[in-house]
C-alpha cells in the first residue's frame, strides 16, 4: 500500500497509533455487532426490545421515545441541532445515530456510558429527555401496561423479568440490529471497483492521505475496534482556531470533563462514526456545523491543521458519501393496550 | 330480530332514526374504506402518506409528527387525556384514534373537517400541535428535503407534485389503510357464533336493548354509513347530571359550537367509533373517563337516563372488547436524508 509523505509525517507523530490504524485500514462492516457475553442477543430480546425503543410510555409525559430523538426511519437522530424532549425543553447536545452505535466501545458524546445497556439507562431520566423522576419510576410505568409482561418472559424468563436492567438489554439487543453494511464503500472494498466513483476512490485516498484515519478508523470510521467499555477518546480541537472556535461555539461544552470532572478530560470527546454522515447531519457535538463540505474543512483545520483546497474537500465528501449503507427494513411493533388512568 | 321493549320505547320517541339504524344493525367492518372520487388510492400515494405521517419535520420543531398523537403502533391515539406538541404545550382535546377514521363521515371530535384531506392539513398549522406558520410553510419545509420529490412525482406525475394538497392526499391515502377489520365481533357477525364469549353477546343485545345503538350503530359503531362530509353529530351530554358534568368537567367545551358560532351546535360532538376502545383509553373529548365500565356507566346516564347495574355494564364492557380489530402489519417508511440547515 502507498504511503503518502503527510501520512508518514503523522506516523512519525503518533508511531503506535497509525501503524494500527494502518493494519486495520479500509475494513467493511462486520453484518453483526458484538453483543457482551451477559446479553446474548435472542429474537424475543430484539423484538421486546423494539416495542421499548418505540414506547413513548417510558417518558413521564408519554410523548417521547428512544426513537424521537433517535429516529430509525432516517439516520437514527433527530436531524435537530440539539434535542428537544419532554416539556418541548432542548437538550444541549446533538443526538448521536443509534445505527452502528454498537460498534461503538462507549457510548454517548463523552463515553460515559460502557456499553449499550447502560446508555440505555440514561435518557429515560434525563430531565430534558425522557423526564422519569427515577428508573424505578420508569419501570414500574411500564409495568403498570400488562400486555408487557408476556413479552418480557418471553424474552427473560418468568421469574421479575419485568425489570429495568431487562428493559435496557432489550433494548440494546435491538440496538445491535441497527447496522448498516453493504454501502458502496463496503462493496468497493470487498473487491467491486466499480462501486464508487472515482473521485470518491481519489477522496479515500486524500482521507488517508491527510490524516483523518488516525482518528476515524476501523470498520465504523470511529477508531479501531476495542474492547467493549475501552472508549476512543480524543481530543477537540486540537487545534483551536480562535476565530472556528467562536464561530461554531465549540468550547462552551467541556466534553468528558463534564462527566468526570478530570480536568485531562476537558475538550475530550468519543470520536464518532462516519458511516451515514449524508442522513445525520447537523454535525459536531453540538450541531453546529450544517453541511458535509463545511465539517470537512473544518475537521482538517482543527485536528490536523491542515487547509484543504475546495477540490480535495469535495473528494473526501464524495468518499464520506459511499458510507451509507443498507438500513434494515423493519416492521413496525405493536405496543400492548395503555390503561386509562396511567398517563394525565 | 327480537325487538326490546326499551328499544320500541325509543323507536317510539326517534322513529326514523331507530329504524335506519336496525336495518343497519350488526354490520361486519368492510375490508376496504372508501375513498373520495378525486384521490383514488394507489400504492405511490400509500407510500408517501406513510413517509409523511410519520415525519417529524412536518412540525416546527422537527419533533411531532401525526404518529406523535395517533400512534399507530398503538390504538392509533396518545393515550394521554390531551395530547402535547410542539414546545410541550397541550391540546384541548383527546387525540380520536387514526384507526379506522376513514369510516367517519366528518373528521375532528367537531366534524369540522369533510373529509381525512381537509383534516391532515389542520394539526400541522395548529400552534400546540405541530406549529407550522402557515400550509405554504409546511409544504416549503418538505419540498427543501429533495428526497421527497421522487416519491411526490410518483404519485402525482411530476407537474408541481410537491404540494400541500397533494401532501394531503397522500397522507389520507395512507390512514384510509388504516383499518382493522375481523375482530370477534366482526367473525361473530358473520357467522363464528364461537367467536364471541356469552357475555359477550348478552352485551351485544343489551347494548341494542338499553339504545346505545342509536348513537353506535353501523359497521365501526360511529352511526350510520353517510356520505363523506355528512357528519353523525349528537349532543353531549343530552341529560346533563349535574354531579357528573362537574366531576368530568364535561361543559367546558362547547363542542362544535367552538367551530362554528351557532348556538345549536354548543355540546353537539361527532359520534366516535367504538372499535379498539381497549387500546383507545382514557376516554371522552376530554379524556376525562379513564376505565370501560367507568364510561359505560357514564354514556347510559348522560346519554339515555338509564341506570346500568354492575353485571349489565360488566357485559357490555365484554361486548365491546370484543370490537379490537386486526391491526395491519406494517413496514417502517424510509425517511429521505435531511439538508443540515433544515431546522435548527
Amino acid at each position: 500500500m502507498k504511503v503518502p509523505f503527510a501520512c508518514l509525517a503523522w506516523m512519525m507523530l503518533f508511531p503506535m497509533l497509525t501503524m494500527t490504524n494502518l493494519a486495520a485500514a479500509w475494513e467493511a462492516l462486520p453484518e453483526e455487532a458484538p453483543a457482551p457475553a451477559d446479553n446474548p442477543p435472542s429474537a424475543a430480546k430484539i423484538e421486546l426490545g423494539k416495542m421499548l425503543f418505540f414506547d413513548p410510555r417510558f417518558s413521564s409525559t408519554g410523548t417521547v421515545s428512544c426513537s424521537s430523538c433517535h429516529n430509525v426511519m432516517e439516520g437514527g437522530d433527530d436531524h435537530r441541532s440539539t434535542s428537544i424532549g419532554v416539556h418541548g425543553v432542548k437538550g444541549g447536545r446533538n443526538s448521536p445515530t443509534v445505527y452502528n452505535a454498537a460498534f461503538h466501545s462507549v457510548q454517548f458524546w463523552d463515553g460515559r456510558a460502557a456499553t449499550l445497556e447502560d446508555q440505555a439507562k440514561g435518557p429515560v431520566v434525563n430531565p430534558v429527555e425522557m423526564g422519569m423522576s427515577d428508573l424505578q419510576a420508569a419501570i414500574d410505568r411500564i409495568a403498570a401496561i400488562p400486555g408487557y409482561k408476556a413479552y418480557f418472559d418471553a424474552a427473560f424468563g418468568p421469574d421479575d423479568s419485568v425489570s429495568m436492567d431487562n428493559a435496557a438489554k432489550a433494548i440494546a439487543t435491538y440496538e445491535r440490529t441497527l447496522i448498516t453494511p453493504d454501502s458502496p464503500y463496503d462493496q468497493y472494498v470487498k473487491g467491486d471497483l466499480n462501486a464508487i466513483s472515482p473521485e470518491a476512490v481519489a477522496g479515500m485516498e486524500l482521507f488517508q492521505a491527510t490524516g483523518c484515519t488516525s482518528c476515524h478508523s476501523g470498520p465504523a470510521f470511529n477508531g479501531p475496534s476495542l474492547p467493549m467499555g475501552t472508549g476512543f477518546i480524543m481530543k477537540f480541537p486540537i487545534f483551536p482556531d480562535a476565530a472556528l472556535v467562536e464561530k461554531f461555539d465549540l468550547e462552551a461544552d467541556a466534553g468528558r470533563y463534564v462527566a468526570t470532572g478530570v480536568e485531562s478530560d476537558r475538550y475530550m470527546w468519543r470520536v464518532p462514526t462516519l458511516r451515514n454522515l449524508v442522513y445525520t447531519a447537523p454535525y459536531l457535538h453540538n450541531g453546529a456545523v450544517k453541511t458535509l463540505p463545511e465539517v470537512v474543512t473544518l475537521m482538517a483545520k482543527l485536528q490536523l491543521n491542515k487547509e484543504l483546497t475546495e477540490a480535495e474537500t469535495l473528494n473526501i465528501v464524495a468518499f464520506l458519501e459511499t458510507l451509507t449503507g443498507t438500513f434494515p427494513e423493519q416492521t413496525m411493533p405493536r405496543l400492548p393496550p395503555t390503561p386509562g388512568d396511567l398517563l394525565d
